[in-house]
């Protein structure tokens, strides 16, 4: 019992840590594409996360990568500043585009919102990309 | 049949792409861990993640992230500069320490390799973190 408790209050500091210590809403996006449209989404997803990195001071990242073993499976690291961040992210003509432009090319689509277990050390794990 | 091969000529461009254009391997680990030790776990965790970075040049990024719906589940973005920056990174003590000290708690991993999409896009996707 102890140690559920324990256990619980755990969890609760990581949520609480990552809420009050960073607004930033963390996402792995989980797209399954049809292979016949394969090149078309990844056209569309190239040019979406490129323009809304540039482009939107709140998106901080959005890194799309393809399995290797499965390259239909496509996983998106998403990083917006605050909740207000994505919001209005999700609003702009380039996230438009490239959602009702993919619609019929996503067989299966799964948001998986996450917490950092660093909030505060992304800088510094990141900074290091700088020089690669 | 035109499009099949236009389609394999597409996989193998994005395949040399990122091979050619940039040697990092990158991958994203997933773990499940038996509820009893998550909180062992994720310590394990924070702390090789942090020393690799610090520590070993070739170690670009570990980020761990925890799942809001179901915190047994753990991704890990690794980011190496190359499989030399890999192999070398799995011989360090404090990998050792974190691999043996955790085997019995984990419950499943799949390590999931990936190709970036945009490889020459990371440092300026990651540059904005530097700020927040």
């Amino acid at each position: 019992m102890v140690k559920l408790i324990l256990f619980i209050a755990f969890l609760f500091s990581i949520m609480a840590n990552a809420q009050t210590r960073s607004n930033m809403l963390i996402r792995i996006s989980e797209i399954e594409v049809y292979p016949e449209y394969l090149e078309e989404y990844l056209q569309f997803a190239k040019n979406v996360g490129a323009t809304s990195v540039k482009e939107e001071e709140g998106v901080v990242c959005i890194y799309p990568m393809v399995q290797q073993r499965d390259s239909c499976q496509i996983r998106i690291l998403e990083i917006y500043r605050d909740m207000d961040a994505y919001k209005s992210h999700i609003q702009t003509p380039h996230f438009q585009t490239y959602k009702q432009g993919t619609l019929h090319m996503v067989k299966k689509l799964d948001l998986v919102d996450m917490y950092p277990l660093n909030p505060y050390r992304m800088n510094e794990i990141f900074l290091k990309l700088k020089n690669e």
